[in-house]
């Protein structure tokens, strides 16, 4: 074990991108855990859109992280010293931590990872800690999916989206999807069986909705907001259902983002619109686990990890998620 | 019966408020039933904030009323002919019909009103026929009130939002009332027993919610849209629910309206914003009538029909709900 520990700390709110200066990265004394408490050494760090929010002041679910603060994360890693009697040297835990390579550990914050089946800790950790609960209570707690219908997903080639189109398919369901490239639409039909793909970059959406949903939109996942969701609130159908995962087409607004101007469209077509946080549903979490890791076993759910080494280069690779740069599930692995 | 009957037909569509060559008032010749309909004369014509969205060629949630065509309304009359078995010369019938002294009926469309118990006909049609169900099935079905919990609702002083605040209060809930002048304020607090209202002309809103709220709203029942709905999307509590009725503050509208810019507290918040249209609980109008009016014989919920004479006065009527002339549920009686 190291005597010094890195922790990226958070020195200012971000305006726009977020710049060098809005956090640092520190050597500090490695801290000690107390009674109740374990020592976790970081494998893997999680990059997810929501990390921009929490380093705003903007309105937001949790409290924002303070200024100067060590940058919270959801994190995977090993218990290298442990003050609490169900927790061991060697165990794998997993959960909401810090970007720090060296953390106090409590249970409830940071829980040992369940029997893997086979899959390696860093998918199992891409997967089933954030991004599959996500796109499964989203999906189908929220969306309720019918066979037959159709559903939309935003970012389909990032995480959440990858696995919501695949779990929309497994349900019956056509599934369309937008991205920002001809490669990642080239790669959610060809390699993960969408029914069609969008480039929002360079195609007219309306337009392309149309096309690609003869039969109107009854779900659409959001994980963008901004013009996509008015695109897609004018073709939704009667009924329809649109879960709000995300908007990070605007986390990085420097001014007064306008509202999507076919909100009517909720009265007139008797839409629900309804927000969630996957850390609602903890309590439901084996429930998602065993449905996707048995579709990962049957062959019918493909996830990809996007990794990047060096906890040094956390912001940077961070930024990548706002440009669309990641393909899967963007993740740092801790040298 | 007369010879000739009198119809309003539409001619143009609406350019902000409703102009006096949007519909014409013309003598026709009464129409003849065929066999398997009725003819019925009307007694009330109801007025509500969707006649306009019917004259409009904007998206809504059924076919706008054709140039030309009869405008469409919710009526109330009696029989004075039928061909049709179950129903019989003196019934009292209401439904969807159209704005035209005599009409030809059909069962589906103008159903028998069913036992008063006392209640005077224009009483009985005002709130059972569109008003007290929109008010029931939003808040209780989409709304889910719970006993301490907070509900807001706009356009207070009108015929579903008096119903509302009264249901929130059997509810246990405490209701707040927005409402557009400091008469209208008044009524609601003193005689239909809101813990609070705000004169959104006069107050500035969100301040006030502020202090009506001192725990949040957890139940934001809209009928305007607009600014209103931004000042509570910023005060809606975890896992609030916004039951959208109506958005009149954007019927008369001539240029784009603006989206919410506080949409994102959908997301934050997790929200549930849903739209709904009381024909979809069509099924289910005994359990509201049932509900309703046996609060009404409690003494528990009061209702005000704001009634003006004469068919030929219902489009100037029928402005007065946009600007807010209106206290309680505004129909016509035919002379």
């Amino acid at each position: 074990m190291a005597d010094m520990n890195r922790v990226w700390r958070l020195r200012k709110r971000p305006v726009g991108v977020i710049g060098d200066d809005v956090l640092s990265f520190d050597q500090e004394p490695v801290p000690e855990p107390a009674d109740g408490q374990f020592l976790m050494r970081m494998n893997y760090l999680s990059l997810d859109p929501t990390n921009r929010i929490w380093m705003s002041d903007m309105d937001q679910y949790m409290p924002p992280v303070g200024i100067g603060e060590a940058m919270r994360g959801v994190v995977c890693g090993t218990v290298v010293e442990s003050k609490h009697p169900d927790f061991a040297q060697g165990d794998i835990v997993s959960g909401l931590g810090s970007w720090a390579e060296y953390q106090i550990g409590t249970p409830g914050m940071l829980n040992k990872m369940g029997p893997l089946g086979g899959v390696a800790v860093a998918d199992a950790f891409g997967l089933f800690a954030v991004v599959g609960p996500t796109a499964y209570f989203g999906l189908m707690d929220l969306g309720t999916p019918k066979a037959g219908e159709t559903v939309v997903v935003s970012a389909a080639a990032g995480a959440v989206g990858s696995i919501v189109g695949q779990i929309a398919k497994i349900q019956g369901c056509r599934a369309v999807g937008l991205a920002g490239s001809d490669a990642k639409c080239k790669w959610i039909v060809d390699e993960l069986g969408f029914d069609a793909a969008i480039n929002y970059k360079t195609e007219d959406v309306a337009a392309a909705l149309k096309k690609a949903c003869p039969n109107g939109i009854d779900i659409y996942f959001d994980n963008v907001g901004g013009d996509i969701l008015d695109a897609c609130f004018k073709q939704m159908n009667l009924f329809g259902r649109i879960p709000t995962c995300g908007l990070i087409s605007q986390y990085n607004a420097t001014a007064e983002v306008p509202g999507p101007k076919n909100y009517p469209m909720i009265l007139m077509q008797r839409l629900k619109v309804q927000g969630f946080i996957v850390l609602d549903y903890a309590a439901r979490y084996p429930e998602a686990i065993t449905a996707l890791g048995g579709w990962m076993q049957q062959g019918k759910l493909k996830f990809r990890v996007d990794m990047h080494e060096g906890l040094e280069h956390a912001v940077s690779t961070l930024r990548k998620l706002y440009t669309g740069e990641n393909q899967g599930k963007l993740m740092v692995k801790v040298s």
